[in-house]
């Protein structure tokens, strides 16, 4: 997906919130906002939107000194959400179709994203848990994704946020238990980006006990393929199914030829024009894969 | 007042939407807000926010070579309050007190504002005419108000939207009746800039009918001193109270020394914060003269 204009503003933001989160200083805020403007100036808008957030973290990091600004809040992410896990864990197993409750919660994660909006409080959590649960999916959309899941041999699972990434353990688990799924590669980022999920996120989540974890190798808050490390290409080249969590998954993975699922909420206009959702959104959208002429672009939000 | 590094990302939005209006043209969007991001990475943010919106409208105007891309609705906007006059009228007579339903009139009038939102509906010109007549404003900043105007010699009135400057036609017919007031100087932009009022538009909503109109001389969203006309200064210096309309008066008349009575809804989290209230709300701020050395500051929302 390319960046569009409208994401400009919101970058710009972006790196005003992440300046904040390092430093004090009205001084330093204003000097990586003025560089962020000259580096949107100049982006390349055929690539997409997580090129330039990789490139105003840069920025920052090399500007401050921190190396991952998000730290404190991804570790608090992912113990918070770890503490609603037994009890997450009891209701997906009581519910009448397990498959889709943990699905339902694994898009219900995807609201814990600083990237979007710094200030996310626990009341978000839980009405984002709700608001899934109550929310309209397209039944036929999930029987596909059952099926595709039954069905695959090989699943790469692009991980999203730290938090989130607790519920995506919760998904692996359940699909392993009730569908019989075997392997499944979680792949995170390379490098601290925003508070995307790193190799130390997902441990402290406990992914490592469900998938085999990897590293995509890069710093982009995505998966831009350029920047990708022979392993994840090798995975992904072997992966017969695709689980993409989040938009920034979703921006670098939308044109892959196998067969993918994007698990998301839609949370700006033009993420939402793109997937063809309201903005808000909380949606499972399939893409066929490439072998298969017809059904591709079924949506369900 | 000065510019805040948020202001940044939502003058590029703002760019963005003015750039769409002029233009269908993709690639027309994207080289104003490539020079936009070059403007406000050299911006002096010393300078108030409505310098920056100077600089991209002459900069959309001189690309286009379209001189006013608000003016049609700035004219619809005009023609639809012109519509309701009567009916506001005849709510203003016939109420307890008319000063007070002229004057919430009059603040709820700005919220026809296409500078932050260019999709301003009719449901949202009522819900704003219902929300300004039951807001808590405080009685002592509305009295106050009052005698100032009884008091006052010469006032001069900084008119800011088309549309709008139907309520304060209103409003200025209300004090003259009731109040007696005399000399009105209703001051409105030199050059059209988004969709704040000019000479042209303040004949069409009648304002001439009630007060002297003038031009600043000005192509700014506001009243950058620097930039207004002698005329416009010499009004000034002789006005012994003044009343300023909305957020690009606010930023650039917050610091006169006569006494000031900002009538504006709070549109944004920065303003919010300058004037100490909540994003959103309607509000009647009361500035006190120099001379008059206790009472400064008292606000009202």
């Amino acid at each position: 997906m390319k960046t569009y204009p409208d994401c400009i503003p919101c970058f710009l933001r972006q790196s005003l919130e992440a300046a904040r989160l390092v430093s004090d200083d009205p001084a330093f805020h204003e000097k990586i906002l003025r560089r962020a403007l000259i580096i949107a100036s100049k982006m390349d808008y055929s690539s997409p939107p997580p090129a330039m957030g990789r490139d105003i973290h840069r920025l920052i990091c090399s500007l401050s000194g921190v190396e991952d600004p998000y730290h404190q809040a991804k570790v608090r992410s992912n113990e918070y959400i770890l503490g609603l896990l037994p009890k997450l864990r009891k209701q997906v197993a009581e519910s009448e179709d397990p498959f889709q409750t943990a699905l339902r919660f694994a898009v219900a994660g995807n609201v814990i994203d600083f990237g979007v909006k710094i200030d996310l409080s626990e009341s978000d959590i839980e009405n984002a848990l709700h608001q899934c649960l109550e929310a309209e999916l397209d039944e036929e959309v999930i029987n596909l994704f059952r099926e595709a899941l039954k069905n695959a041999t090989s699943i790469l699972y692009a991980g999203d946020n730290a938090g989130e990434i607790v519920f995506d353990r919760l998904f692996i688990e359940t699909i392993q238990e009730v569908l019989g799924v075997s392997e499944i590669t979680f792949a995170v980022r390379g490098v601290p980006i925003l508070n995307d999920a790193t190799l130390e996120d997902a441990r402290q989540a406990g992914l490592h006990e469900v998938a085999e974890v990897i590293s995509n190798g890069s710093d982009a808050p995505g998966n831009l393929l350029p920047d990708c490390s022979p392993q994840f290409h090798e995975r992904l080249q072997r992966a017969d199914l695709i689980i993409s969590k989040g938009q920034g998954n979703y921006e670098t993975l939308s044109e892959l030829p196998q067969e993918t699922y994007f698990l998301l909420k839609a949370k700006c206009a033009v993420i939402a024009r793109e997937v063809g959702v309201r903005e808000g959104d909380l949606c499972v959208i399939r893409k066929a894969g490439e072998t298969e002429s017809s059904a591709a672009g079924t949506r369900s939000n």
